[in-house]
């Protein structure tokens, strides 16, 4: 399914000042981005970096004089999945884990694994396999975190949003991840634009590897995965961050929207966890 | 210089365990590795593993049957080093930052970055070079915090640090390196073998990256930096443990050894920065 | 019935130093102490004080001179208890509750109602009597969070226990604590000496204010609550602390003893549970 | 000097609801308060209460149905202050400490001094009198903490400041209480009308015990001493908290205002630093 989206970020800048932004939609085997376009209504210095952490583009933009800024990115992208049967899905056990994933079972800075422990085991029961521990887990999120704005700032971890009860869905799923991880089953993080979010922003899910694979979930509910178009793949928001601004520059506003080409049928959160089916982006 | 470093890790399995050993001496082009042993007191099943994020050698160790386990390392190797002038050294901004240098400004799970950047830059102050203010956060933390075993746990951070004032290598360098990101300087952690350092254990440090080159700094002041075998480097102790445990498994006891082969003249952290100098480690 | 309690707390100074004591046990209208003793084995300047807010006695014991110092405690005390149904026991609103309950409905120091509300709610759930709210706490704490010695410090409160999952009897009652204040129920501390409690030691529960008593509650399951002797009650171990230490001195030692003068038929907190019971301590 | 102080306090009720308002000025030996009037715009049940904590009167106010609601204080007050040379002014240590003061040497929910001894002693470095410790707690304070409304939520606590280097009156307050706390030296937390207050609002103010009284200093440097009208004094912002509101209630806006009925000649915090004066509000 091909997919517009379109994101506009709004700075005032008091001096020259540095953006690095991840915003560009990711190019994956799965995931094929046609007539993208970043620009600026003046003149700005972009560069495209990828590192290999975050797993996406970051375009370093160099603006050399104060004033609004104001940054517009749109692009045709077709994010591909599949679904597959996901109740007997395993986690490779530390013992055979591939050496790319261990980073991916470490705490980072906004999921402290290392501390919740105790909570993940609590949450994931005695679940045999690693799918159902983790649908737990994303259940249990969903249950008992509400999703309210404002009630959280960037600072916040996953062991702040298990304590304050609510968040936004970074927030979800920093915590979704903490606890992932804590079971020594590899979770990353996922930046996003989405289809029939309502109302339109940036969204942010996770991904846990299950079988041989990242398998998608979002634990707020509110986005279909098959609206999910991947910007990038991290540990958290620390390397994934959408903008990170250097000098004397604040940001504004944004806007952002990205609609499906053809009318799109959603799969839901709440219909995967009751068809016990596991939601792979391509 | 060549140095003799072995080291002895102690275990009690319950059950069949894996241990993630972070051990080795790295291998560089400024450090060869000669007549590297590692050995288990019975059958284990050793695989090297390297990835991409801890630029160090991961071995995973199974065990297959309960009981005591004694592992044994011993290698030699000859770092290199090289003395620069510090003084104006600077450090790349945003605006130009090495890609690969970013995961370094970012923070991590023990170095929050992001909540330090007042503190930090008051313990900076209006020092122009980046070698300058990073000196003085070695300085600031050689003075303020205190070398004290058993007033931390694994679980502490640049933040817990801050507050309790007191620590161990590892927590120095953890809250050195925040401050430093803080400031936007790229910052990453070491773990090493130390030959001098009393009583005998794995060390932490950091490196700043300044001029164009990572530069070693030892915050707690006791290990000469011409006496350190590079192990791992990384983020922060989340993705270089020495060793970390999966499975029903206890460790009990470290015993480690690093000696020099020919009689080693003290670089100290006090001379270098008495004079300036920036210590680059090959 | 009448319970002899004894304590014995050594120390060593390595100077003059000060010993603020609260481990006498309490007198009330409901429980008379006899024949009681404090005593040093060493000259020491001993004054009872007792302060509005830790209802309890604190003696101030100062020393003059270095070397160890042993204290000797003994008592006989009659605490006296009632049962009362509980099913229906209601808690004053704030648009009654008594002024000189206003405190027990704010945080303290280890106890940070204030940050707990949604986990209360959550917790609680819809039950409609105070006392069921309560007791709905009491049995989650039980369930959720492990005794276990060792993995706390004195400096955690209810927020790092709810994360930790773990404790001993000073923790479990400080996470009650501020689950019950969170939800505008009046809570209060309590230490006592502990009939039946295996190992012997000090020992922590908490009252709520529920009809028009407090009704005492031990969320570790560990004592009898017909064994309990009242040595002091306040907000949390802030104003209950059995010795704070001033100067250069270090505990080393404490051995505790509760007995009782004649069989006791325990009643214990799962009975109580069943029942639907409060139990009052006189 | 006489002041008149008033306040304006407006909420939105979206059903009946409870407010514990503790705003009316204290009545003390050395303050007295004139032609004082409460009142709402529409029938409220209320009550003046006071406890043995907050020492100040608390009025609970009950209303029994939705909609806004305005409550309009006023009162005339004259406080009266004494100069005394500070220099020299020592603290009782707890050897000798009236047990009235102790709750005031004790950890709270705001100020957590048992957290930061080694900060303290940092920052108040060998000065030998307790006011010369104070005093550098104050000026630290003042030169490292920004005034910065919007930076902190009513949930930060001392050690949260510390970190994040800014806050207002209350979060200044706490991190001096718990500083000063942490030597041993009573401290108690002050609410207050303030004139010449820019922009006019409630203020918060501490209040250190030395030599044989209270010691009042204000670190944020915002509010002459000789204008403090005191509200309430008390452990931290739990026990004096302007407003406390149950039920289904939000507040909307507040408008104080604190005038002198005659010219007032300021005495600032800084003249008294200088002088090395202490203030003490009668």
């Amino acid at each position: 399914m091909q997919f517009l989206t379109t994101a506009r970020l709004n700075y005032e800048l008091m001096n020259e000042a540095t953006i690095l932004a991840s915003i560009k939609c990711m190019r994956t085997p799965g995931q094929t981005v046609l007539s993208e376009i970043l620009s600026s209504d003046r003149p700005a210095e972009m560069t495209d970096l990828v590192h290999d952490m975050a797993h996406g583009t970051y375009t370093r933009i160099n603006i050399h004089s104060p004033g609004p800024l104001s940054l517009q990115y749109s692009a045709q992208a077709t994010p591909t999945h599949s679904l597959i049967a996901g109740a007997s899905l395993t986690s490779p056990h530390p013992s055979t884990l591939p050496a790319e994933l261990l980073p991916f079972i470490y705490p980072s800075r906004y999921c402290q694994s290392d501390r919740l422990r105790e909570v993940a085991e609590e949450i994931a029961g005695n679940e045999l396999s690693a799918f159902a521990k983790v649908s737990r887990i994303v259940d249990w999120i969903h249950q008992h975190i509400s999703y309210a704005p404002g009630t959280t700032s960037e600072q916040d971890s996953a062991t702040d949003i298990l304590e304050k009860r609510s968040g936004v869905c970074r927030d979800f799923s920093h915590l979704a991840i903490a606890l992932v991880r804590a079971l020594s089953i590899p979770a990353r993080y996922l930046t996003a634009y989405a289809a029939q979010l309502e109302p339109q922003d940036f969204h942010a899910c996770f991904e846990a590897y299950l079988g041989e694979q990242w398998c998608l979930f979002d634990p707020t509910h509110l986005a279909p995965l098959n609206g999910i178009v991947r910007i990038a793949s991290g540990h958290d928001a620390s390397d994934t961050a959408l903008a990170s601004l250097y000098g004397d520059i604040v940001g504004s506003e944004v806007q952002v929207c990205c609609t499906s080409q053809s009318p799109l049928s959603p799969i839901t959160q709440d219909e995967l966890r009751q068809s016990k089916t596991a939601f792979v982006l391509g």
